[in-house]
């Protein structure tokens, strides 16, 4: 089965390291460490392997693959000898990597139109699983974050999304328009950041029409990860939390990203739904995000957690995690090429609320109790994985 | 269904919590912050109100419940106005506490003998069932931490352990022997410290016997807890842990006890489990406690943890837990009493591996997944609670 | 030397622990904790003693004082028994409290002119001062912090200041009106916030002419203590600090002043000052300040550093600062006031430098160093105290 | 001004490290980052230049120093791409270090005597400045922790100790050997560990007697350095410590020897010391080693402090330390061996009280306070440095 993954942001750090790791892997180099997909629970369920997985994408940046690999070797994300090693596996994916088509960029000057834009990325699409014999594409956008979308007639109704693209006019944030083009091309697509991706209804109707299915949104890689199980336990103990401030310090492109104001709201809207989800109120703090560029590629994120317990008494739970984002999302990337590759060949179409287990704000489900996300992910692609 | 909670340790301060804590939520002087009982999940099980429990209990301490709960509203630990208004509850409570039989002190001098101190403590439950009219008993070891059993060729069966009490010896740990006299007397029996209790082959037998439920052991109120929600974490995210180090600073009694290098043995052997149990391997680090008796009830934790992602990347995870052990104890004993008397009155025999959610170190069960542990609970209250 | 402590802000939290504090210290009931003038270093130098402080204020509050301890005892800022058996001092210093004159509000509508307001003031002072016979009063600022000042052409000189306000203008910031006042009467003025106060040109000249010292600005009592002797440390060690971020977590209304964006502006600036100066370049990071109402008068501080060192090798410190304001800055009223009178007593006219040991902002120093600011101040002490 | 830099111990993580960069610095590779005797305070004061030292030593450890480099680059203490353009270097200074002579193991046979084994390094030393031309050298003892000295009769004089050594006796712990022998071959030296050294009443007589400086004990490099500024910042604001309880995490060789309790309580005891010298009194808590291999050549300290406030305000701080040793030690060699050249060239005879600066268990001083030391050792190297 072998799967194409189409990556949106194909020289960033996420993109990069996914790459890297992919042959890493198939190389036999490393152990599939932080690959959810490879634990035991998931034996015997029919997902292409990491050797059947093929890269390509789309991205502005002209820095090659092997370049980009030895920076991050050089700040510590990816063992020192690996570029190195598999320079032909990263020539091979740089090939499939092509620039940004007119009309993608945020702004813009409003020429090429969408419709335009839109079908040249479907012919890249195309060209690469034609090209390459894939039984499937999956699209991942790894790409920067975006503000959220200005909301438009035209995201109504897959009907009037079709009339206004016919019209020339430019309904979609950049993320929802690499959605529709991959969904036009017949790939499964996953938001692997806050942007409104396949999140318009005007969207989940063309995923349901053309039998795909689509995820997001959000990949749940650190601090929130750890709500995802701190949160439930309060609940479960009947610890009243009463306030919950996350810091969270990030290097590199991320943090100088989501300094700006704009950008950052998707990402603290999704950063804060897991506390009133899981504990059934509302919570004072809030998530805050600062850059630090000498961080580089590097976070750390310190929450400081105010709970009250039997008879009032007060207590407190501060945590820091000090991670690597793009080590952490990586593995992330091949687990959901390889989820969205069963679930495409399974039939599945719309949402997959089963893979919330990855995000910090699931699409089709109100679930962020990383517990229960996992029983459901393993109990679904022990479902839908089963022999007919 | 009235239910006595009969407490090994009756004046100590999560026992002095406990019956504070409960006549304050039968006055509807305070939610029931902390309870996992009185959580939505259990509505409709039919547990003992909290207006039906009734305390008694040996102690060694001299002290009143009274003044006992003034030190700790002077101490923080309850809310200062509350001992004033529950005079008369905690009289009553104080009435039923009995001094400690001679035998039941650690070491003694070997009179009298276990037989005639079991003797007494059977006395003292069997009175207080009968002179209060209960339905049932609850018996819930909140004393101080004892050191690991020594072994004895009596702890193998029932038939030895009554042959070596007949002959006068002394086989059984202090603990143990509080649950072997619970058993005898008709008692459901709860530990909720490290020490031996029920976990003797001859007492499991023995509770089998007389159809009668145990439940232990140490009771999982703060570093533990965390752990037992962020181990699972990491594995579920096949993350691998490669050092967790757990350092404790304890005031108070608890914080003198461990401080004893023979009792802090089994402390920290239960401390310990949930690694293991959850990430599949051995860990580096362990777990450290220190007496700094200027906290006084409350302890802090700090936990570091070492893990490795994708192609190797290290990353940190640390926790600082500020919390106070009895006010996150004291809700747990009144939710133990609620679901053993539950067990009792179902006739459940021998250990109440559900109860593990409970617990640092849970008899009958191997899980310490504390999201599996609580949906055991659930789905085991539900269905031993549904009406015949 | 009975010396009068007239408080701006004077029923706010620092106001009234200062007062509740004096007349604890009076009536002998506690020690001296956390004031530097009772340190064994000033033993000698002719400070007024806590017996011949006095209490006055402005508060545009109505909530009398003994009302004010007892929620700060609530809140566990003082100890309970505590505004029980002071309440005669607290009443004392009650009514010696005055409505904020008509004119020293922010913003208000104009009337009267700022000329008038000052001549309130400077009525209630030195109404204060003769009515109970004091040697000298120091008035110092512990109200809310204001935005930066708007520039004024009257801020240049004493002449300029005078033409203004006889023309009926507003030139002045609430803080400096409070300050002009205070000269005018012939008081020392203290400016405890980071307010504007005395530091404009004209204020400077009238103190000079005045003969009266003045001194701040922005009480150091937690975060930016720590940095003013960690940084000096990576200074002496020729350790490279790369980026230095500090989230404060504020409870009260000092977090809900500051969560106002203008007047953090104040904050800001002063809690930047240490770094720049210490360190001799720009530290990325910053300083964020979010308002947490649950934590009521304590304040969490979560600093994060990371530095490098020989070789390049990068490192990292953290500290988390959980402290009382009102308890740190209370203390350091009264040592301000001492010294000042001192200061005052001693002809000292203009800034004292060496008060820059108890702020954020030291006026009229670039030292941000505490050993040596403290080295600074007791020098002074000593010299200026000697008996000529 | 040649200098030598004699290393007991050579091979170790700080040895190789001080190599390294010493070769990185005379190539100017690198900044002096960390070196604190290249700060601006002590420009024109006349210590050898950085190009003017030379290295040698003694181990009992076989890899040469390019492997040892390499394996330190691996671990992220030096940069990668350095120990292969100092080949050349590192060579040469391996070629100037010798084995540990027969006599030096700890415990040993008792073969041959100490006389003999002390003339074994009296050898190694003077060949080495003879056949480098070197003005002089400075021992420095970089080599592992060991158990408090044994007492013996020899330790109290010069007469006694060559008495014993005459008699063929072995009185001497392994560093007061290397001592001995440096004394005896006229070098100046230093204790970087808290082993012994000269720290005995016969080898100060001894230094005296030879003319020679002495400095040490246990270079101050982490968590003892900050509680060296943040002791005296609660001591000069009348802060009264309650407790205070450190913990370190320690990787390596350094966290494998401190694991032995035996040779921990010599770490412990100098780890104790700032804190009463500096607070006054003495304080809960303690300090805390744990071995963890996984951190490898890095460290993490967490401490956890109380304090209390004016009216007994309870408040805490906590720091979080994350530092590489061998980084932080390194510069410190090189400052010690240049500040120990100048004291032997101007004649300075005894313990060099004004290098407490360096050190936790400073000899000859009891001046624990970071800024004090520094002031202290700026002072002097002017002084002694002033041309005559």
């Amino acid at each position: 089965m072998r799967t194409g993954i189409w990556l949106v942001g194909a020289r960033g750090s996420v993109a990069t390291t996914t790459v890297v790791g992919a042959a890493a892997l198939r190389a036999g180099l490393v152990p599939a460490t932080g690959c959810v997909s490879a634990l035991e629970a998931f034996d015997g369920v029919p997902l292409p392997g990491f050797d059947e997985l093929v890269f390509g994408g789309h991205d502005v940046v002209g820095t090659g693959l092997v370049k980009r690999a030895e920076q991050l070797a050089e700040a510590g994300v990816v063992p020192r000898g690996l570029p190195g090693v598999l320079t032909a596996e990263l020539d091979a994916a740089d090939a499939e990597i092509r620039p940004a088509p007119p009309g993608t960029e945020e702004g813009g000057d409003g020429t090429p139109d969408q419709a335009s834009a839109a079908g040249a990325i479907v012919a890249d699409l195309t060209g690469f699983r034609e090209r390459l014999g894939l039984d499937r594409v999956v699209v991942v956008n790894v790409s920067s974050t975006q503000p959220p979308a200005v909301p438009h007639p035209a995201h109504a109704s897959a009907a009037a999304l079709r009339e206004a693209l016919a019209r020339g006019e430019r309904p979609l944030p950049v993320s929802s328009l690499y959605a529709y083009a991959a969904l036009r091309a017949g790939c499964a697509f996953v938001d692997f950041t806050p942007s409104t991706g396949a999140r318009l209804p005007a969207l989940d109707e063309l995923a349901r029409e053309q039998g795909l299915p689509y995820a997001g949104s959000d990949g749940k890689t650190g601090e929130t990860l750890v709500k995802s199980v701190l949160a439930p336990m309060f609940a479960r103990r009947a610890l009243r939390v009463r306030s919950w401030s996350g810091t969270n310090l990030l290097g590199g492109g991320d943090g100088a990203t989501l300094a700006d104001p704009e950008r950052v709201v998707s990402k603290n809207a999704s950063k804060g739904l897991v506390l009133e989800a899981e504990l059934g109120h509302a919570v004072e703090g809030g998530v805050h995000i600062h850059h630090v560029p000498d961080l580089g590629e590097w976070k750390t994120a310190w929450d400081h957690v105010t709970f009250e317990g039997f008879l009032g008494a007060r207590m407190t739970l501060q945590f820091t995690w000090q991670g690597c984002d793009s080590s952490l999302a990586a593995p992330l990337v091949l687990d959901l090429a390889r989820f969205m590759a069963l679930a495409h060949h399974a039939g599945v179409a719309g949402p997959v609320p089963e893979l919330g287990f990855f995000f910090k704000d699931p699409v089709g489900s109100a679930e962020h109790d990383l517990a229960a996300q996992y029983a459901s992910l393993a109990g679904w692609a022990r479902s839908v994985g089963a022999p007919a």
